[in-house]
């Protein structure tokens, strides 16, 4: 899988994609994410992208043309599955998207800054919009670079243990059971009897029954989703 | 405000912080924000802070005891006004939780990876989970790096335009308008002529019913909520 990611602060993104799984990712040669200056296409010896927005008011917004030009730049060389558009209004992000990005071959990513992007670029060359949540950030950069991670993790060969991904949160419609680790006892805090236990059949039913009653209490919202 | 974030991967957090409106709020004296390495705390000569989960399973567990001393050390030192986990299974973070943070001094926050901590930690020390979205990750740095940004940029004199972030998406329940700049005409797409009329009483009715509209076609829960 290729991701393209377009910004203006292509430094940001330096150590999430560098480091840990998403690099490992990349040394396998199962992910290839490569991030584009959007100043390189930008206008002038200032290489200017943004500029005031039509109608007044606090705020720049991203320009089409540097965008533009930098979307068909790409698309000229192979074709995107998607071209996506991090902005809090798209559609929220969640696992199911996830999975269905993970099976695509080639995803543009464009990082809004600012107000945002010039809404003629949306109208006719974003495919798809994605919120990460119902919160204002400086910009896509940490969005997209989640994008990568959730998406990236589902490569086949990129987790140490397949079936590890498997197991996690939201895969079931379930939230995940509680984990213990080693010390037994901890302050007086003592592991529940049944994950020593050794009967793994209700280990099992144990923690099906707690990661339902987490569900329960804290997101009943998926549990009727079903 | 200070943050202190406690992780295992402390360079996955370095360009996020270090770059843009983050760097500018830490360069201003606004914001601290410290990132622990776990690992400092871990259990002998390969500093071991995680290990195999109670009752068997793929991944593996953050242990109670490097966490709990990395914390009892930095609460010795300030009263942190929360203890936050990362978690996909703590509340979602929305703008309100931003906006209520930002008014706090001391925060702390932890970065669960692999299947996520010891429970003992969740039940005695975190005073907050806040979850991200309904997604898997492979660790909580992407998810606090976002919220140290969107607290962040909420703290007085952080923002250029202070007026700015008053009227980004949510925090009047709508979405934002459309926004245009330069060129008035791009490959035949026009501005909408309003915007170029100079009528900002108009303008601003024009930008009003565009984010009602909006909100009503892409995120009508919104509306609901009121």
């Amino acid at each position: 899988m290729r991701i393209d990611i377009i910004t203006v602060l292509p430094e940001l993104l330096e150590s999430p994609l560098g480091h840990s799984i998403m690099k490992r990712a990349q040394d396998k040669g199962l992910l290839q994410v490569v991030v584009h200056d959007l100043r390189a296409f930008g206008h002038g010896k200032h290489r200017q992208v943004d500029d005031y927005q039509y109608g007044g008011g606090a705020g720049m917004v991203m320009m089409a043309e540097p965008l533009v030009n930098c979307i068909e730049q790409l698309q000229a060389e192979r074709g995107y599955d998607e071209v996506i558009y991090m902005t809090p209004d798209g559609k929220r992000f969640a696992q199911p998207t996830a999975n269905r990005l993970s099976l695509l071959t080639n995803l543009m990513i464009i990082c809004g800054h600012y107000k945002g992007i010039d809404e003629r670029v949306r109208e006719h060359f974003v495919t798809m919009e994605i919120s990460i949540g119902d919160f204002v950030l400086s910009g896509g950069e940490l969005p997209a670079a989640m994008v990568v991670d959730a998406v990236g993790r589902l490569l086949p060969g990129v987790l140490n243990d397949e079936t590890s991904a498997l197991f996690d949160s939201f895969q079931d419609n379930l939230l995940a059971p509680p984990v213990y680790t080693r010390p037994e006892e901890f302050r007086g805090w003592k592991v529940p009897d049944i994950l020593l236990s050794g009967h793994s059949r209700k280990i099992e039913d144990w923690r099906y029954e707690q990661a339902l009653k987490r569900t329960q209490e804290r997101r009943p919202d998926l549990l009727e989703g079903e």
